[in-house]
Formats: C-alpha cells, sequence, structure tokens
C-alpha cells in the first residue's frame, strides 16, 4: 500500500492528500467542499475531543447546544462579525420540496415554501449564543458564564482539503461572559494555554503561544490568542485561537449585568475553538513517507497484535498467547487491538498498520511461542527487537511515554531548527526561499508594512510570542524603529 | 421556584413544558421549532451518549462522520425514502450575502450564488450515507459495516415541543450492511435489543419491544423493531426504532458486493436511532409535581451536598466535612456536586435541587458536626433521614442502586397497570377515555381496519410485541379472524 505513497521531498501537498485517503482518515463526499470522516480518522477525533472536554470541564466550563440555524438579521446586528464571516456560507431560504409535475420521480422546491426570514448555516455561533446569553444574564451572580459547545459548522470556501479546509467542519467553541475586562481577558489566556497544554501533551505537537496582529484577528476581537505549529514543509499552521471580545458582542445584543455595586454594565466576553483541523496538523506534523506516526496519547490503537501462522493449531496457539498479551495491557491502560483477520496475510496487516501509524506492533509466530518470545516493532523509529514475554508488558507501558516523547522531541528539534533570526528583507527572502520555516524579525507595528511584506514574499505575521523579549531593532522592510521582533511564516 | 409549577392533574402538558423550562434543561431559540439545549439538559444528553456509544462498541460498531447536507438528486435516488422524509425540510439554495446596496447595515443574499443543485439538511443521512458505502463495499471481506454517527438532524416540523418534537434535533443514526438478510434482521433485533436495555437500566424505563405495522413503518423498511414507553398521562411514546431495510438502500444506490462464492449481490441494510426525544421520555417517565426525578444513572449530579451555616466559622467547618464526603463518594464512583455558593440561601439550594431532580441532598449543619451526622434526603420518595457520618458513603453507595431500582418499578407497576385488554370497540373506547394506556385488543391486520381506528379515536397501533402469545380472536372493529392481540395507545 504504502509503495504508492508520493514521498514528502516529492511534493509534500499530493504526499498529504494521499496519505489521509491511503491511511482511511477521511475522504471527499458528493457534496462540494464537505468531507466524510472515515471510522480510523473519527477515532483520533473522539480521543481528541475526550482529553479537550475533560480540559474544559476541568477548567469550570459547561457544555450546551445552540441552533445550527442563525436568522439573517442576527448578524446584521454583529456588523463586524457579519463583516469578517457571514458573507460566504449556506443560505437556507425554502423548508419543502414537493414533487415536480413535469418530471415523474424529481423533486423541486416548493415556491410556497419561501421563509419570510434567510436562515444562515451557522459559520460560528458568537450571533445566536450572545442573542441567547441575553435571557441567562442579569446580575453578577449568573457570573462568569462558561459554555462549550461542541458543532458542526459551515464557511463556503472556495478551495478546500480534508481536515486542513472544508466547508462543513466539526468544532467547539467556547463561549463566556464575565463581569470585568481583566477577568475575561485571563479566561482567553488561559484556554489559548489549554490549548498549548493538548497540542504539546497530546498531539505532541509543539506550539508557539502568541497573539494575532490586528490585521490577523478574528472580526470582532479586541485581542487574539493563538497557538502556531509548524509542519514538516516549513509552513506553519494555526491549531488554536482565542478572543478576547471585549463588550463588543455584549454591545451588539444588549447583554448586560447589575454588578456588586448595584450599577448596570455590559459584560466582558471571550470566545475560542479548535476544530477537525488540528487532525490535518497533526498528521503533518509527525508521519513520514511509509505513512501516519500517531502519538500514543491520541492512537485509536495504541498497539496491534500480528499473529503469524501456517495452520489452525498455530493459530489457536498464538491467539491464545494474544489474548493473554490483549488483557494484560488492557489492565496497563493500554489500547490493543488484536488482529485476527484471517482473510489478509501477516505482509498485509504490517504495511497496514504502518500506514495508519499504529505506534507498537506485536508480532508473534510459533518460533515465539517456543522461544517465549515476541517481536516489537516501533513504527517512530522503525526498528524491532525480540523481547520476552515475561517482560513485555512493562516494556509496552514505557515504550508509550518513549514514543510519545520521542515523537515530541523529533518535531521539537525541526520547529526550533526552522525559527531564523533575520536583520533584513534580503535575508528575509533567502530564509523563506531556501530554509522555510518561522522567521523572527523585527516589524515597526503597522497594518501597512504587514500588508506589503505579505504581498511582497507570502509570508505573514504568524504571531508576537507570548513570552517575547523587548529587543530595540529597526523594521525589516521600513526600517523605522522597532521594540519587539515577530515570528513571519507562510501558512496553511 | 416549585410552587410555581403547575401540577400534572391540572395540565400535564402545561407541567411539561414549564418543567423543561424551571428546571433549565431547554428553551425555545429565535430560530422557529430550536432548541436551546441548556447546560444542565445537556449533561444528561452526554450522560445518554456516553452510555449508548459505549453499548454500540461494544456490539461492533464505529463511529463516523458524513455530511450534514444531501444534494437533492440523491433524495430522488432513494424514492420511497423521499416520499417519507424530504418534503418538510430546510433548503439551501444559495452560498453567499452581501450587504444590501440600498440598506445601510442591512444583509441580502446574492442572487449570483444560487447553487446549481439545492442542498438539503439532512432529515437523516440514508440517501448521503448509502452514496458513500458504495465505494467502500466491494466484497464479503468488507462486511458487515457496522457504523454509527451522532450528529443533529432537522426536520420542518410545524408543531414543536421541547425535546419531544423539535425542527433540529440531536441524534444518533446506526447504518449497517451485510453479506444476508439473516443477518440484517439479526442486527435490527440486537440494536432494539440494545434500546431496550438503555431504557430500562439507565433511563429506569419500561418499555415494550415490538414490530411496526406496514403503516407506521419508517419509509424504506421492511421491518422496523421499536421500543414503546409510556408515559404518566397514559399516553405512548416511540423511544427508539431499529430498521430492517433489505436490500431497498442498496437497490437505489446501487450498493453490490461479491460474496464469497464469488458472485454479485446486493448487501442487506439496517438503519436504527434515538434521539433528544428521550430527555422528554425520561421527564414525563418519573417526574412529580415538585419537578424532575431523575434515575441516579443518568444523573448529572446524584449527590448535592449543601451546607447549613450562620457565620464564617461554621462554613469552614461544614465545608472540611463537606470536601471529605465529597472525596470519599467520588473515590466510589458517585458525582457529587457541593453546592457552595454564598449568594442562595439553603432554603432556595433546595428548592433547586428538588426542582432538577439531583436523586439524593445531604444537608450538613452545626448541629451535625457536633453529633457527627448529616441529613440524607431522597428525591424520589422525599423522605428524609439524619445518618451517622461513618456509615454515610456505604449508605448512599446502596441507595444509588436502591433508587435506580425503585424508580423503575415505580414506573413499571405504573406501566403494567395501564395495559387494559379489550375485546370490544366500546371497551376499547371507554379505556381510552376512562383509563389511558396499552390497550390490547385483536385486530384483523389490514390497513384499513388501522386506520378506522385510528380515525375513530385517535389510536395507533404502538407495537406488536415481540413475545406476543399466539391467540385465536376477533377483530374489535371488523369482527374478523384475528391470530393475535396488538398494542393500541394514544402516543406522542
Amino acid at each position: 500500500m504504502n509503495k504508492n505513497l508520493t514521498s514528502r521531498s516529492e511534493d509534500y501537498s499530493k504526499w498529504y492528500n494521499e496519505l489521509v485517503i491511503k491511511a482511511d482518515l477521511a475522504e471527499n463526499s458528493i457534496v462540494r467542499g464537505c468531507m466524510v470522516i472515515k471510522p480510523y480518522g473519527y477515532a483520533i477525533w473522539e480521543k481528541m475531543q475526550a482529553e479537550l472536554d475533560k480540559m474544559f470541564k476541568e477548567t469550570g466550563h459547561q457544555n450546551a447546544y445552540f441552533p445550527l440555524f442563525v436568522p439573517k438579521s442576527l448578524f446584521e446586528a454583529e456588523e463586524k462579525n457579519a463583516k469578517g464571516f457571514a458573507k460566504e456560507c449556506a443560505i437556507v431560504t425554502h423548508y419543502r420540496l414537493k414533487n415536480d409535475p413535469e418530471n415523474e420521480g424529481k423533486l423541486i422546491v416548493d415556491p410556497e415554501s419561501k421563509l419570510e426570514e434567510e436562515l444562515i448555516v451557522r459559520p460560528t455561533s458568537e450571533a445566536i449564543i450572545w442573542h441567547t446569553f441575553k435571557g441567562w444574564i442579569q446580575s453578577y451572580r449568573d457570573l462568569p458564564l462558561l459554555i462549550n459547545q461542541w458543532a458542526n459548522v459551515v464557511r463556503w470556501e472556495m478551495r478546500t482539503r480534508l481536515f486542513l479546509r472544508t466547508t462543513e467542519f466539526l468544532w467547539q467553541e467556547g463561549h463566556t461572559a464575565h463581569e470585568t475586562r481583566e477577568e475575561a481577558m485571563i479566561e482567553a489566556e488561559l484556554m489559548n494555554n489549554v490549548y498549548a497544554e493538548f497540542a504539546e501533551n497530546f498531539m505532541a505537537m509543539p506550539v508557539i503561544k502568541g497573539l494575532k496582529t490586528e490585521s490577523e484577528r478574528f472580526a470582532g476581537a479586541e485581542e487574539t490568542f493563538c497557538i502556531e505549529a509548524l509542519m514538516q514543509d516549513g509552513k506553519a499552521l494555526q491549531a488554536g485561537t482565542s478572543h478576547y471580545l471585549g463588550q463588543n458582542f455584549a454591545k451588539a445584543f444588549d447583554v448586560k449585568f447589575t454588578n456588586k455595586e448595584g450599577k448596570q454594565d455590559y459584560v466582558w466576553a471571550t470566545s475560542w475553538g479548535v476544530s477537525t483541523r488540528l487532525i490535518g496538523a497533526l498528521i503533518m506534523t509527525h508521519s513520514d513517507d511509509k505513512g501516519l506516526v500517531l502519538p500514543p496519547n491520541l492512537a485509536p490503537n495504541q498497539v496491534v497484535i500480528v499473529p503469524i501462522y501456517k495452520n489452525d493449531e498455530q493459530f489457536e496457539a498464538v491467539s491464545k498467547v494474544a489474548n493473554t498479551i490483549m488483557n494484560d495491557l488492557k489492565l496497563k491502560g493500554v489500547s490493543v487491538k488484536f488482529d485476527n483477520r484471517t482473510a489478509f496475510r501477516p505482509g498485509a496487516k504490517f504495511a497496514q498498520h504502518e500506514l495508519q501509524g499504529v505506534p507498537l506492533r506485536i508480532a508473534i509466530g510459533p518460533k515465539d511461542l517456543e522461544n517465549g518470545t515476541v517481536e516489537l516493532a516501533r513504527r517512530d523509529t522503525l526498528t524491532k527487537e525480540v523481547v520476552a514475554l515475561e517482560s513485555l508488558v512493562d516494556k509496552v507501558v514505557n515504550l508509550m511515554t518513549e514514543i510519545q516523547n520521542n515523537i515530541f522531541s523529533k518535531a521539537l528539534s525541526f520547529r526550533n531548527s526552522h525559527i531564523t533570526k533575520v536583520n533584513t528583507l534580503e535575508e528575509f527572502k533567502d530564509v523563506l526561499k531556501n530554509k522555510t520555516g518561522f522567521i523572527s524579525a523585527h516589524w515597526d507595528g503597522t497594518n501597512e508594512t504587514e500588508a506589503k511584506i505579505k504581498e511582497i514574499t507570502k509570508a505573514t505575521i504568524r504571531c508576537i510570542p507570548v513570552d517575547n523579549i523587548a529587543e530595540d531593532g529597526k523594521c525589516i522592510y521600513s526600517g523605522n524603529p522597532s521594540k519587539q521582533r515577530v515570528l513571519f511564516a507562510k501558512a496553511y
């Protein structure tokens, strides 16, 4: 199978597209720009959801569910949001089909079912949620209101790619309301930190926490925190954002509260989200020319056991040992699949599990039974070793941590070796062309310069890192004074 | 709070509507027929999802995700399905809004963004899924294909009620493909049994497993299994359905496979689903005039601890004990909330937790600290007792099971006392009017008689119970011979 996978050096983009399909993660559907997330891809999303949901709840958030549709007038109420988002979206205008009287077996839209007001399929839910929050918030006793929603959203994208940019995608969107500016700002940064922790500890994907420049901010946000990751082709990927919204939405939807002093004030807001795009980021961070490489913390199956046998007797004997190993590992919290399909040969199974990035493969054959051993193969290093049965369980448990750490370290070295300081526009262009990655450069802080650099180089300011160090310098484009470096890159 | 709740005897329907709102489960949104599921209601749905998902996976199913939109032509491909469902649905016709040139700040649909083919917001996903399955199934090796999807669906309902019937609702839909008729039929019945097990063991809601008559079947199904529950007002509620679809969808979407003999055949299919409607069923099965009564197996909080205190010192002392109890209970797998909100008095908290159906309430005051006791109050029986601290944890753990069993028994007695055998249409009408509930009666097996009885009495055949006993008799309407009784009722 993986023999047919295009290599990364040959064509990174093609490699990605092929890998998503061949590893059985997702496929394009008959509906333009919408994907089908296949069971193996969805299992990764479920693992991501479970961890994130736990982290959200541990930080005091509750889940709720708001309507799929947003009346057009609510978008008009939040002008900035409408400007930023609502233009390219799916619009429901009718509510009934009828049989086509002129065409047996065909259906047409019943013109009599036209809606008085069009409904927009949510591209994001600020409008409908803030309209609802108005009814939920009267006094400081109702605050903070810490809500999250797991949902599908639709944005009518012109160019789509599986996971990275699709018309419909799955995501979570947090929406919170607070008594004070400070509390909202703390929340926005807290959730960005939660995303960073998730990216690094579960996805094994190093990220840089930063702030977006004004021109890269979410429409309606006063400050946007983000986590930025680096893909193996040297392009950056925005993996999550968390917005401090000030009182913009509260004012647009008239959400006031009585504070502890008995005075009325508008509430302060945040919103934050990550999506199925993370699966694209996960793939591009770790995988290689042989297929997926998955971190044990998110792999649907951490271990797969493949039996080697020539007859039923051997199959039975091997299965017995396999089942014991499986049970022992499950007791230690390791997820294991015993691949006992009889319609496939071991070679085909090896190829499939390699392509699908299962972190550890255990092969057991008749020789192993005699010797009391198994063969252990690591997906991350592609190394094999023979291990005695009695030390297997401990070994596997330790390897889960070791593999998780190893692929993080590998990604971290790559990322760190691809942050290049430059002091001139020439150097900037040279790095973009010959080295790629993040470029740390001085910028004069103006939208004009940012736009010019983007126009010339196609690189954008990914973020102003939150742990930036003050440093006097000159803007690489305008030569004007600058107080700090920012991170540029070409991006997904 | 609950003082303002209409009693069930006064107006059952009003009681339900008020309770959903007052217990903070859900509310109507600005979008016609769409609800907002509030955090407390959503937490119940999450518990339901978690249990069902586990049961689906234990029976070999995998989750996946398919597009929200279905092109109109796919509905035409499955004629029966289109006839049954596709008429009243949300139709996307355009993909862009633009600023209204004549009306500053207003948005209009851009007429240039009209779609070539309209997209239907899925009312159910057979069409899109079977179109996709065609690409997934080639040989018997690909079978059985056991897929489930958790999703939102939209049906343009004219009269809606929170949870029971809403334009958008959340559900799961299973879609499976099999090699043989027998295997598909076994699957359809298996999943109906899974639903029954979930309803009885988690919702504490007794159900009757049965088959739908032809006229009550899902469009496109050849056999529909269902679970039917009885609400406290004597009306039946269909809580879940599982369809044996024969080869209808395989033929409509040309899904063939090569069988073990090397011959091509159409696959055999099932689909099955339950929705947020279950929350409506849960409410109406157990709750009383004081509010919700939740089974411990689905309650977001199984236990709530309310501190009683007059000053900070007492609050601290009580909190210390409360925290110890909370930790001890959590270790035993009991979910506990310590309601230490200072802005509310104990009386208000008691009222809220009663209204919201928390199974057990523990109150701790200074007197209790002196005596080494707490006050324990059961929501199901409304009884209170003083319990010594040292026996509290075991007591609570046992009560979880006892309460779960008690509310199931109570619902079962009610249900069983509301299944009435009748032998004439007069008796039938009399039971409907004066007693309500299920009516077990002979029916001649024809659609005509079924329709007539429905016309005269508004009662429908809820199901032909799967464990029915053959019994010769005469149809209550036509007098024609009948081989078995079926269950009639007025229904939600």
